[in-house]
């Protein structure tokens, strides 16, 4: 069950161009590519004569020609041309997704294309700027894309999970603030004089044992979660605000569904200093790792549950953020669901 | 749901000798070997006893010995020996099934042995004649055979499949004759002044840029396709039945499935010019590129059918002879399962 | 359906020690390791709080920590820290399974602890005995455990199956003596002026070509099976108990299941002469080769049965002895099962 009114990311921004991409989101086979203005497009993959991938086809000026027998599907998913018969018959249509480049990511719509309103794509503007480093990736993991989003808000797990990267001993008994709101959930967790991350530290090159350090993020159904995290040089007033002498990295994970097992998981970690400094770029390597480490977490956790479903669990206090973050989305999944 | 009583090809006749082969066809699994005088036999691929494969096991003269406990099974499927006793039970026995080689391949008949008429096997007298080159190839294909005979049937698709070997413009838009029989489809399309296929072109050394081309073929349920199909120089006759200057091509696709999902694909391509022309070979690899592209596309399509079931389609008018086609053999399987 | 209140090998001994094994027995994912003193436990390999695998975290002292959010488990399954709270919830425990080190491997007990019995455990005691050489092996075994422990219970397939180490046609024939006990199933197989195996005829260096062979085994379900086997000089009175002359092997073969389709293979072959002869441990690949060829025929025999499930099968005499085996564990399956 996954809510269908709603964007998610399909792609990095590289991977789509003037040949065909095949992807499968929320359980929809979907061809992706460039119209010639550069504009991104979706389809349904699936002729709808005889079933063949249009992925195996060739992409025509803006047009999708089906590899089998040759059939032309325009950028609306409208068949336009049929090489063996002059008419076209009713039915001749596939699905058309609305797509959207934004952020350094492709996005699509699932659900009702009237609805597609792209000022509810979550606003990650620094992705691009250039005022930031943005350094991104993708993996294809084996785990359910709710889980994958529950370690990213979980609060605790960095301690165990990244021993050698953003290990905090301070983050496993900071008490969040969690803010409700309508369509997102925004947790801060503020730790004055506390040991700071070992990436933050190889990063910034920061030399005390203590900083202020902060984790702040907002979960925006479905699938995205925004950090804006970092240190400080003690009482240099960045929980108030002033960040002139803080080092900030904004870290997004947009977690896309396959289907209920599989997910498309997408990161960008971006830095607003030493942005031209080749040295800093060291970074990169200890992100992919930290990444992969929730990965690799995860892919474990769905082996164990397909192994042994339905046993019962345990919630302990630490999940609050995790377990409003399901429901919110379980309630606007539901509302979904009961409108029809 | 597969045609029982009838003929499939099982393997080619080089793969069959004193040894044991396992192959599985219509959800059967069978062992296949040649008696001392050669001839082709095919037994279930399982020990009544304790389901060991017989493949397993050993060839001695015209008799299977199990692997597992040593029980031999006579060509009728009889347990003849069981080496730890002296009384054969009842019930000791297996399936056997009726095997002919004929035109270089192993025909298996799958239903009731009483009705295994070996004239209903079509007549493909050319592989084998001496006054024919063959070659033959075989492939394990992830498909669907019906689909696998669609595109055989197909009159359109050459021109973007096969853009190296069978483009034909003219094909696209030539009008089959379609002749409906009791026991086959016949499809006739001559494209006088056409564009010869590329294949035919380097095979036979033909210099003009147009030709009168033909391609014929005769669907006999429920899996062989024989082509018969080629070029002649234009106003030479060809389609008044004078082929002293043509270049003729036998093509025969016998697809017998392993199950729903998966097939043997068998497939020879004759010609009756340059037959003792080493150079003119070159055309073999030419052939198994075009085969080897049906294949691809059918595979595709089955991973595209698997992913999205159910989904709606529409036919176009070229569609008719496959149509026609799978009527047939629904006629057929259903007239059998009325039969009980 | 597997006997739960029963004692499987689970891991050779040296398999178990200071870091964490995950393994899985009778459909039960566990996790093994070794406290400080040596002993081996097992606990449930997931963690109660968001199921990951305990395995993918740490052993500590005596305990387990999760490698997700850092709860401890004590070997008794109880959780005795979160780190991010103090107090400990109301269901906070996994399954802990009784664990025994006996005869060179480890045992878990899969139902009720309060009835864990290590008297149940069999006494393998030559298993380790300094007056013996042993060599083991282990094989993840494709096929189910019955299986596997009928072709050990078989009299008459080393013809067949082993031809090139324990062949022996006198076996083929020979009446075995079976005793069925409340709690094992006992063969005698004697079989005097025989053709002796050929893998007992390396290893000893016998001369003769005809020898006085025994084959006797037990059978302690659900999973063991241990062979006394050998040869001696005709007359020798090995037969009246008399085995100075002879050269004995126990074979031991504990054949757990890991679920229905798929077993491990934990095996053992124990010598009494040439103990400390290195140039008679060439037998250990004769041993390997001949136990890996009743794997892969129970290998070809489980792929049998999946492809053609539900078809008839009989029984020979010679099946007496499994025949025998499997409805005594049947029963007790069936008297556990109606016990609740």
């Amino acid at each position: 069950m996954f809510l269908r009114n709603a964007w998610y990311v399909v792609a990095c921004d590289h991977e789509v161009g003037r040949s065909l991409l095949a992807r499968t989101i929320c359980g929809e086979p979907i061809v992706l590519f460039r119209t010639q203005d550069g504009q991104p497009a979706a389809l349904e993959n699936r002729c709808c004569h005889r079933n063949a991938p249009l992925s195996a086809g060739k992409l025509i000026d803006d047009e999708v020609q089906c590899g089998y027998h040759g059939l032309v599907f325009n950028r609306q998913g409208r068949c336009v041309l049929i090489p063996s018969q002059t008419a076209i018959p009713p039915g001749a249509e596939i699905r058309a997704f609305p797509a959207v480049e934004r952020h350094r990511w492709i996005w699509v719509w699932t659900g009702d294309p009237a609805r597609a309103d792209e000022t509810l794509i979550p606003d990650l503007h620094w992705q691009g700027d250039p005022g930031w480093h943005n350094v991104g990736g993708y993996f294809h993991a084996k785990a359910n894309y709710q889980a994958l989003i529950d370690i990213q808000l979980d609060n605790t797990h960095a301690q165990y999970v990244h021993p050698t990267t953003l290990a905090n001993v301070g983050a496993v008994r900071a008490t969040p603030r969690v803010k409700r709101e309508a369509d997102a959930i925004r947790v801060e967790r503020l730790m004055p004089d506390s040991d700071p991350q070992p990436l933050y530290v190889r990063a910034s090159g920061f030399k005390d044992a203590r900083a202020d350090v902060w984790v702040n993020w907002v979960y925006k159904p479905p699938t995205v979660v925004a950090f804006d995290t970092g240190i400080a040089e003690r009482g240099s007033g960045v929980f108030e605000g002033n960040r002139s002498r803080a080092f900030t990295f904004h870290n997004v994970h947009a977690i896309t569904p396959e289907n209920e097992r599989v997910s498309h998981y997408f990161w960008m970690s971006s830095r607003s200093f030493k942005v031209g400094d080749e040295a800093a770029n060291r970074i990169h390597e200890d992100i992919r790792i930290t990444f992969r480490e929730d990965l690799e977490m995860c892919e474990a956790q769905q082996a164990c549950i397909d192994a042994m479903p339905g046993r019962p669990t345990i919630d302990i206090n630490a999940d609050n953020p995790t377990i409003q973050a399901r429901n919110l989305l379980a309630r606007m999944i539901e509302a979904e669901r009961a409108a029809g």
